[in-house]
């Protein structure tokens, strides 16, 4: 993809990518370039770091944060960012994903995360563009054509 | 306030009045313009109607909706617009809020809403701003002094 | 089936029809007449608006919902009609259909919906028939009838 | 009141009778003539069983049981009546309900019970209206008035 | 089996057998006579009520009551008899046996039930000769002796 | 009371006591002589080991052990005791006493517990007259009895 | 206190303070010299990132995490720590602390934290202190004691 | 493994088996010594007793318990010894380990246990490393090292 990103995806594990790789292909259809890392809140503290307080100096608008079980993705990258972040709870083997979901909306005041359903991936794409279409037209467009095309 | 309001405030009942006055409380520290209405998706469904499917041609950014148990309003609301839908779940006296949260975060694929904590009012005027601040300046300066604040 | 239908059957989405074709079995062994429709609250408002808004004056006399995760289907259903309307929670993969039970159940005041369990499609069909056999009394003997062979 | 009850209120104890008020003054509203009884299905089985065996030929049209905790009530009085029963279960100090609702809507094929939200008495009264609706005029006028007065 | 059943076996649904052989089984291994009934208390109430409320007479001492989802069949069971009632609550696919052990567990003030855990068979048949055991010597040793075998 | 006990009471903490003088109270109503002791699984293991080991010895019949959060006193007392042991899990200011209960109820198999509902003192009381009544006449007398006014 | 810190606390807010002072309590009656810090994962993480990192070198053995709602200090100090993080999940007015509790335990493999009960303030204080024990003899002892008194 | 333990491992269940071996594997990998035993809290009271009791004079340092359902053994163990205990709730095929989990974590005051994830058998490897870590310096390093392979 040629043009630079505007959409970061970070997931906590490469277990998640299978989900996440709908993500992926919901953002190709609505033409949005992004890009993907794959690092770990608690395993990779630093790249995370790293990664997110220097997403909005690198272009990217939205970041898509994906995680499982105590899943601290989204708000640890919310505390580097002033970008908004919105979050994707992976479904687990055990509690069906409720760990996740409540350790991702569960945030306290101050650093909210956009939370979206358990294993969620296409949606945070289409919410991800939808935050993108308040400010370019083309992604505003893309989202009423998706929602025609649904309508079908 | 005399600017065009880019955040518009949909509640599902005057009851979640007093919850949600942190929400404009908090849109006003940071400067967003914002318009409030009460109407239920069940009570008055064609006035959310209205109101949703104008919502981008009135200037309308960001919506945030907040209702309670079967809390439907963010879905319905996002059924209608192509604008990101930001879904405050309100406290329950019987399930605490469960019911409204997985009412709301766990749309089906194709109508996302961002969801934020049970009660997170405050969380979700700061989200409605990160999201202008992808493409306004001084919404982006205005999260990132907030944070600044925040650490002190 | 040459009568007109006095049920009138709406699902979210075309997954959900494997498990309601059993309300569909049920309600042709009880002899009631019915129609079907897939359309999502989400996806298609208005084809649920019209369809909803339409359903008591084309003689319906009773409506079944069936959807699943954020179900919002019944409650919209139930707010443009005043027909009785039954809810069908919809079995899902990670939190076992409790989302959908809570979403449709946990109706606010004045818009309620008659909720059955998790994957009750042929209940539901038993509860519209109920519903019809309190002023037809074939309906009402063939609840009688239905009754009695089930106790043997 | 004069008229014969078209509505049947059962409930398991003396102390659910503060929320069902609201349950009879809404049928009062409405215009629907009622009886109310209160007996438990575990401590008097023999008067619920009587009581729903012959409230069909009593004239009654629709059963509303509360009750909470381990709530048998509407399932028990479902067994014994081809009517429709609906169930209203009660909120529970420890567990918020969800003991009540589990019990009474997860109810096995054959026997459907109609519940309604935890502690949704109101509800109830505006389901059997909606009931009695589908066959007498005046209470389906009843509903259409109501909803526009409640859209007001 | 020759000797008159000292332990009565309900369960609501053909599809319990496979789970309440186990309950059987062990039985038979401790020595403990027994009968078996399939009678739902929603479908064949008459039946449930006759066999409960004849159980004392006929020499029953215990009765182990299984049932699923909202499980009311030993509440029913307990309603008419003054023997006592354990009671076994199935796994359900949905929500795994929540609701059929809070259905059994959260009994109201006067007529309790014994729960042992979702799907515990041979649980249900330990617990019925332990109380056969105070005051039958040979049950008392037979409870001594599996839990010498079992420490082992 | 002069009697030697037939029942043995034990809950975790003296916080219990309040609760559990309900079940002290209705055994006095039935008849039944008791003991209550007070120790924790935790903090008093050897004294609960020691109490209940001995408990048969001691003319004890049936068990009663209340306790909260983890509990596990119902599982302990009952690994040093044939007797039946009866389990009342305590509310909890959390979690609303779901720990308790699951705590009780689950035990895997070989040592079951008798878990009544949350809070469940007098059904804990009632139980276990119960349980003596299928082999002392007085305390089967006295339940029918029982059953009798509460039926009025 | 003289002695440089074994045990350091830090919570997410200083509304935790009120419960966690049981815990610096606990751990003064015990003799264990420790520090507090009040500093947010998702507010204040460069000070969290910062502290943890350093806690080994300024001779902290010991990390006690308070936190609620999504509670994700004790995995972010994890990740910058080899030392072992005990996790304390508050109490929250919503959910009743299921949301701390789950965002807490059900950490990824790799960065384990040891966690206590919700509220669990002094239990954290006797873990740390038991983990002292491993090495220095006057800790084991205290513990030795601390259980003594508990037992009388 | 020719040192002597320091960590023991205690399991209720052959069936915990295949999981908890990664909790073996895991020591071996940091080089930990251990030793394991089978031993239920409820089939084998005096054993796990015996084996609790005498843990930290055979030179053991922190325990691990595995168990599941009403999960006993971790507060069992935790009330012999004045050892660290390390709890690792299993999975269950009904309740998915919730029951496992709050059995566990839930202690009440006193007597900590350190709990980890559902299923978490390598975690409280870990945490049992970084336990041993804080007196001896080979444990230490093998924490930083492993935390430093994971990183990468």
């Amino acid at each position: 993809m040629a043009d630079a990103p505007l959409v970061g995806i970070i997931m906590g594990s490469k277990s998640d990518l299978p989900v996440m790789e709908d993500c992926e292909r919901q953002l190709d259809e609505l033409g949005v370039p992004h890009e993907t890392i794959i690092a770990s809140a608690h395993r990779n503290p630093e790249k995370v770091h790293e990664w997110s307080a220097t997403a909005a100096d690198r272009g990217i608008k939205v970041i898509i944060a994906a995680a499982g079980k105590a899943a601290h993705l989204g708000g640890v990258v919310a505390a580097f960012t002033p970008l908004p972040v919105i979050a994707v709870p992976m479904k687990t083997s055990d509690l069906g994903g409720l760990d996740s979901l409540l350790s991702m909306v569960q945030m306290p005041t101050g650093v909210p995360v956009a939370t979206v359903a358990i294993g969620g991936a296409k949606n945070a794409a289409i919410l991800a563009t939808q935050i993108l279409g308040t400010s370019m037209t083309q992604y505003r467009d893309a989202i009423i054509d998706y929602k025609k095309k649904m309508a079908e």
